[in-house]
């Protein structure tokens, strides 16, 4: 059997997955609360629609490229591994849904972010925004369950289930970070710079290219101490060049192609690389300009304008993509280091090359 | 070995666990974000603590009433229970904290609730509430980390893990139908009673006393199909009761007693059984003031009392009696249908009974 690893099977399989933890037919929910339970229910499936699904392609691949040709033609395997990676992006879905709320973020990938559309659906605000949390919570539980269940399926089920419950932590610890990044003074570019360095590891890393390879890599069969040495080595460089491609993204593209506002970080007064680099090459006029624009409670669109024209000015931008190409290298040789042969090792790198921008890459 | 399940074992235990799944001793967090990782894992320690630990209690105890003399001697199995126990504290800590971002309470078994906490220690709101969620969210991957590390070392350890997740599960659905029970129209007293004990059963009983009772019978040796229907049939009436007298304390016990401000579900505006037995046996005049009362934006103190007087004046303050009395009747019929001997059903019943006031028990 040949696993499906394309994009629509990725996302029927959410959708039905999702579906299938949020079903409440046959439980007794009293029908004058059943509007908001399917509401509810319904917001999970949109919530979980329309993601790029990296992720879940980065662990189906990787799977692909390291297990035995006897654990490929197992479709049980096949099927727990397909899973497998789902319940890394319902994880994604639940993570975002907090996110937003921390945020107070409308769009979540072109369309009301959850709490946004629950407020709407309920006509409160502060039932939109609890029922929002909820479903964020819901949807925790729900991944968990569904790697749980992949993992009986697979071998070194414990270690598995261990490993996705550590990726969860990462990540909500990356998430205090991340809070606790947009507290630090602006007056040290390199503890900025450094700080966001660390952050990207424990936030995006963890989940985003640590936990699919080493999840791979362990159902694959791989001895777990390699599996995980391997993962962190191939895995970190490639997520923090993914979380900074994303930051240069949100300067640099249009809001057509994030399906979020351009600059939103900067209107945010999000603390970034691209900030840290532009404060260390800014002379003292546009050093103390910056640090007053992002230590103001907001910011006007013609002061993100200049902000991101400061960026450009100062090569942060520039020295952003510099970050990346060299963040490449370092996961292109780790892939190498995995000793597969040459046609594994050009699959496996395609598959990471996904996460980061080719105009940076071909440099 | 004898099974420590006193509440200083519950406690401490608790807080090592806690403490060990927030340790970041030697992860790679940078100095300049450590005070406010710090303040967060403090928090986690702090909002852990001075719980009843009856849902602890329970679960230990039922156990040892159920397990085999083999099981209860081995040291391994009475640890893992401990654990597993700890475990349905640790959940309930997590969703209090986000009970309390969504009610957005001050106050939490007497003490700032954490979001408040976190605000204070941040000096910033949006970012103390943002830790808050995030907190909420470790402390839920916390205990399903300690519920599967204690699986492990029991019989029955996948049943186990899926009654632990269903039991989260059923609670932040329960947590959806009662913010969709704030929606409610009060013309109709009956439905409000109705779909309130429906809720009690999703976002009360399943973790209260059903899983606690179900994990225990589980892990105890039971058969998986009489442990669910034994653990429903007591923990349902059980949980009901608990839930139906801890509103009632709301309106009948002083701040002191409960840690919280007494009234706090009327200034809420929160629908209760009380509120729909009120409206019920109220005269066309005083159901009109209710009803104005509670579907206005707030409450004023004087309001606070004069509903409480209303609660007593309508007889819906007896009613809550009665209805506690009720199902706690049915909890212990379903205690004997267990087919316990005389002495492991008194104790279980003595187990049983701290739900539910003395002075309701012994009518």
């Amino acid at each position: 059997m040949s696993l499906p690893c394309d994009l629509q099977s990725i996302e029927q399989r959410i959708t039905s997955l999702v579906h299938a933890f949020m079903d409440m037919e046959g439980a007794p929910i009293p029908s004058s609360l059943a509007h908001t339970a399917r509401l509810t229910a319904d917001q999970a499936i949109t919530s979980s629609e329309g993601g790029k699904r990296l992720r879940a392609m980065l662990a189906l691949g990787a799977w692909r490229e390291v297990a035995s040709g006897q654990a490929l033609s197992d479709a049980v395997q096949a099927q727990a591994m397909l899973d497998l990676a789902c319940a890394i992006e319902v994880f994604q879905t639940a993570a975002l849904v907090h996110d937003d709320i921390i945020d107070d973020a409308d769009l979540r990938r072109g369309r009301p972010s959850a709490h946004r559309a629950l407020e709407q659906g309920t006509g409160s605000l502060p039932i939109g925004r609890g029922l929002g949390l909820m479903l964020g919570d819901l949807l925790a539980t729900a991944c968990t369950g569904i790697a749980d269940d992949a993992s009986t399926r697979l071998p070194a089920s414990g270690r598995l289930r261990r490993t996705f419950l550590d990726m969860q932590r990462d990540v909500e610890i990356g998430q205090v970070l991340d809070l606790a990044i947009e507290q630090m003074p602006l007056d040290d570019p390199a503890a900025l710079c450094e700080a966001s360095y660390e952050v990207f590891r424990w936030k995006t890393a963890s989940y985003t290219t640590i936990a699919p390879l080493r999840l791979a890599f362990l159902a694959g069969g791989m001895d777990p101490a390699d599996a995980d040495t391997h993962a962190e080595d191939i895995g970190l460089p490639l997520g923090v060049a993914f979380q900074l491609a994303d930051d240069l993204l949100d300067v640099t593209s249009s809001s057509l192609q994030t399906g979020k506002p351009v600059g939103g970080d900067i209107r945010e007064g999000k603390r970034t690389v691209l900030l840290a680099d532009a404060l260390d090459e800014a002379d003292g006029a546009q050093q103390a300009w910056l640090r007053a624009a992002y230590e103001a409670p907001a910011r006007s669109e013609e002061q993100i304008r200049q902000v991101i024209a400061l960026f450009e000015r100062t090569g942060a931008i520039e020295a952003s993509r510099a970050r990346i190409a060299n963040m490449w290298r370092m996961a292109r040789l780790a892939i190498e280091r995995l000793g597969l042969d040459t046609a594994h090792t050009a699959t496996l790198t395609a598959l990471c090359a996904r996460f980061v921008p080719e105009d940076v890459r071909s440099r």
